[in-house]
């Protein structure tokens, strides 16, 4: 079945999205009726349609092949909003399920503040609860849609603050006069509406809690598990990308008397970069063979593909964009949106520096084999 | 002297560059009145005013600090145009150096062509001599600046082709109805105006050409060589400003109970990038100080400044942007921009594999002490 | 079954070979004894044992753990010499199959000579067919336990060298008076024999050729694809040790006030080690599930794999080795003897160099996927 | 005179030194006679035979090129013990610095411990004044020359190690029964005699102490200052050293149907080496030009050219070593010795983590211009 999926998704692709690309990046423009049609052919929420992991990945790849824009919609709405609702949701929650894996509605995951950044564990956002309600008010960064959201996932402080993690509870908050979101502009990935989202006396109900009440850590670390797999999936597309956009033009370039893919410095910037890109492949093919219920014990794996993975990536598309020259730093080339698309991935679902303390922690809990082995 | 030009320019740099920085990234727009400012205070074409180079390193080093694109118009008019005309131009045309310096006339430098990008030996735009005068043909790609310059330095083929570089002749050719200009959009160093010169039927007198018929090579690799130094001491310049901002966030920034700058692994970070750009620094420091007759003599040393110096700064920039996570992607930190703008550094002038393949000539025709022995 | 074997092996590693390590090393002392205990124990040849790839590389891999020459004597022994006369071998051949995997002959594999290293095409020992019998000369380098073989697999030239590849033939020699060996003495992965290999007239029969006449290369390519796999499983041996000793010091040594593995610099790069040691355990995993004789289809990934394990594990040693300061320099510690044994690795079997190219030939030919699709 | 001093030390070196090199490295050979030939000739201890740091830096510079080992004894006897004797001692310890310039008496400096590494100021060797003597207890790392020393600069405790550095004093104590020397083997720069030194109630008088009491933090920084520059130039020397054989074997090696030397990735091999050597090349110029007694205020840059230096030159004889293949790898060559020699320097006289942390320190007290700027 996944071949057949593939070729769909890479026909849909090259249909739908592609045309889109540049004008999504250019003009910082949310394709608003496209997350539709991504939704209606069930690429949106690919595990909430029933699809494997596997195959999520596979769809990420091919989006992230000519949109990091689209991957990132992708992976916003999909894994990291619609997933942990499918995952930890109540009956009334997943009610919603359908709207956000058609598209209908769009989802914001509210996590980052300017207060802390990778520091999650010490996020200020407060919920209080008051006669029955829960009343948030807080700041959040860098949510993806955050503009065009309609519900929100929002991870607020439930407790005393010293607890760290242990008192953080998820809620679902309906897009509503109480919050406030303000465009941010970023280098890459444009178009997907990232946002500043001020929540000024939110008030939901104890239903609207996603999860357990302070138990909302596992509610997040679930959905960054699922998207630190994705935000890989789109290095590794926007890579490709990228070095077969550099040896179609290797092909046809000439240059001091001979084609520049018969030049052996050229040859081997490619091989390179090809070496480096297969071993993150079977990294994350391996990893996303896993059930999703094993998530929780194979973080180590997952934020080594993550780290791995973003680097890799960041370090071919640069060669790519070196070999392709002066047309590589031009507007036009796939290369130039890429370079600076997967820049993000390094940063985004938990910065390299996350992702190696993450490593460390299970290295001195577990052992070495803990990664290592299968 | 020295430490009075650099604080004259320091505070120029702050007080009318600094300002207009992020509207020329921003809106790709050509700062035409900053230019002639420049003029005015000298700083355009230091050379021309008598200045040494290695202050016009330092000028220029401290203009990239603020704005990586003033820093390139400068490299363009300064040294890619001016400067060759001072060296090698007749009397005539030295006329007009006076005007370039002040900014009143701008000067666009067309090498690279569609055809050949770096291989600059095999250029096809073509001078005929048609009744004493010279027919000029032919398409320039890349030219800083062109979209607005009132003359140009044109490359062109006066002889067999197959002669390669013997057979090239520089032409100041004033901007004409002749010549066609198309704006090509980059992501970095914007409003430069870098544009297509497209050539058509352009007639020029003898008086004309720069330096000797089929001299141009000279003439151009002249140019290149100030150029070359002139892009590495924008590296320099923006490494040292994105290095600043990171160091400024980290002192700010608190994350898991401490300043981001009493992170063992951020300090490592910045001490790393400190170490590699005093590397960088002692290299054009010792470049400078040679007279500028002897530039040919140390081609293989430029070409090494030119290739570690914006590979060093690329990696230091994409440092800061890790430090500052979110910030340093997001527009309106420096850091995002420098980011941008760097990348042209290992493209533009000559890219990292031309000044491979020099470094290699060299080191064939003189041994390794030509390039390491002062 | 692959776990018990594992354990088994684990075992043995630690009893027998393990105190044999340093002495190796030290004293360029091949184990004679030990390599016989292997072949008891079914560890010297496991294809030929019944056993899959998958577990080999395991096998390896342990025995890297403790020392590198003893695992690249099983590669010698087991890969290049008792596996392709296993795979091409006729009847008479294979009849020493048995003595092979017991370790009661030793078997040398004869390919590189001095004329032309990487470049195996072009090899000059030549066997010519004179009244039935093939009379062999020339040299060769670099033949691992080629001191103590009693058996050759000689490369040699049976037809026009212009026709390169085409015309090479794999013979069966058996040590003789013929042949003559002198030593090399290496750096690392002391104690293996290596040997220069003369052949001076040496006579051998039709029944001799291993699989075709001028069907050499088949043999040795597949010889090489199976080394590969085991030479980068040596590569993750080693890497796994060192960073263990790292690790293990780390925890008891304290210095600036505490403990080394409680400063984030050092847990960064332990961190980073372990990310990138699992990227290559998931490729030798992918790799090693094919089927043996599907090797040839993914030849491609196989060059991947050795390329990218060889280096990132020559710099985990390299950072380990740095973690452990003075100590690491010193003899006694694991650390210093991986470091000389695992710069072997991006040579052996193919340099870096020839693996890119391969890479390169694979990418031109079938394209990218054709290396990162499972 | 620079050029002449050059030149008498190339002659030298190659008449004396080259021919013992590669006894000194296999049988891990102290020469002894060698020593004296040096002090005879005044390339024992430059500066205290009156030769400027530039002149010392290219004298160790070409010593490293043909022995890191006798690079590395110059270091110790001239920088390490020499030095701070002429710069910090009194008139009577004076007396014993021609003999030691002469190579007639051997010194070894006693800092690390097996405490406590790289972090001196935890160092817990002893000294009590003891009616009017100093009773030295402790053991010494590490010491080159330690094994044949006649005299040993021995840092001690002589207060509350609470106060780390500032009750450290280092004492001039003669062999003597007092001390044990135990060998400490290692990878590469063998023949120096390294030792682990054993004090067991040494007793020396007050006339002993080199410098002030409590004062032995500033000798100990001044013998680390000067002797950080000698390593970079064994660094350099080394690296040179591999570099140009690398050249050589490329020159005269034919594979795939040209020399190496032809092969582009082979030039951008040696290119970048070369781009990167001179970079480190300008660098230690700079500094070497700066007079002995401004060392203290240039800590942080002297920390910069070490760190720099020596990772350049591991990873250039890393690349040399590749070029060279199987004969880079095999006993013989000297990039095989250099590839081992190098490797010290990121670890001898203040590891990397160490030079990152001073410059650190500086970047954090002075800003970064005071690395940066002349």
């Amino acid at each position: 079945m996944s071949e057949l999926i593939l070729s769909s998704v890479k026909e849909f692709v090259k249909r739908e999205i592609e045309p889109l690309a540049e004008k999504i990046d250019r003009e910082d423009y949310y394709p608003r009726e496209l997350v539709k049609r991504m939704g209606e052919l069930g690429y949106l929420s690919p595990l909430y349609e029933g699809l494997t992991l596997y195959d999520t990945v596979n769809i990420i790849e091919e989006i992230a092949k000519v949109s990091g824009s689209v991957a990132l919609i992708q992976d916003a709405q999909g894994e990291l909003v619609t997933e942990p609702i499918r995952m930890f949701g109540n009956k009334e929650q997943k009610e919603i399920l359908d709207k956000l894996a058609k598209g209908e509605l769009i989802g914001g995951f509210g996590l980052s503040e300017p207060c802390c950044g990778s520091d999650a564990g010490s996020i200020i956002t407060k919920a209080e609860r008051i006669k029955g309600s829960w009343i948030i008010n807080g700041r959040k960064m860098w949510t993806t849609q955050g503009l065009y959201a309609d519900i929100f996932l929002i991870v607020a402080r439930t407790g005393d603050p010293k607890l760290k993690e242990k008192t953080l509870t998820v809620f679902l908050v309906p897009r509503n006069k109480c919050i406030t979101t303000r465009k941010i502009e970023v280098m890459g990935n444009r178009g997907t509406g990232t946002a500043e989202v001020e929540l000024n006396d939110c008030e939901v109900g104890e239903e609207n809690i996603v999860g357990e009440l302070n138990g909302g850590w596992r509610v997040v670390k679930y959905a960054l598990l699922v998207g630190r797999i994705a935000i890989s999936a789109i290095a590794i597309g926007l890579s490709i990308c990228a070095i077969e956009e550099a040896i179609q033009w290797s092909k046809h370039r000439e240059l001091f008397d001979s084609k520049l893919i018969e030049k052996q410095g050229i040859q081997w910037y490619l091989a390179k970069s090809v070496a480096n890109l297969y071993s993150i492949k079977s990294m994350i093919r391996e990893i996303s063979k896993y059930p999703l219920d094993r998530l929780f014990e194979i973080e180590g794996k997952i934020s080594a593909l993550k780290f791995v993975s973003s680097n890799v990536a960041e370090n071919i598309i640069d060669t790519a964009l070196q070999i392709m020259g002066g047309l590589g730093y031009a507007k036009g080339s796939k290369v130039e949106r890429a370079f600076r698309d997967v820049r993000l991935t390094r940063i985004g679902e938990g910065t390299d520096e996350v992702q190696l303390s993450i490593i460390n922690k299970v290295l001195m809990r577990h052992g070495i084999d803990k990664i290592l082995n299968e």
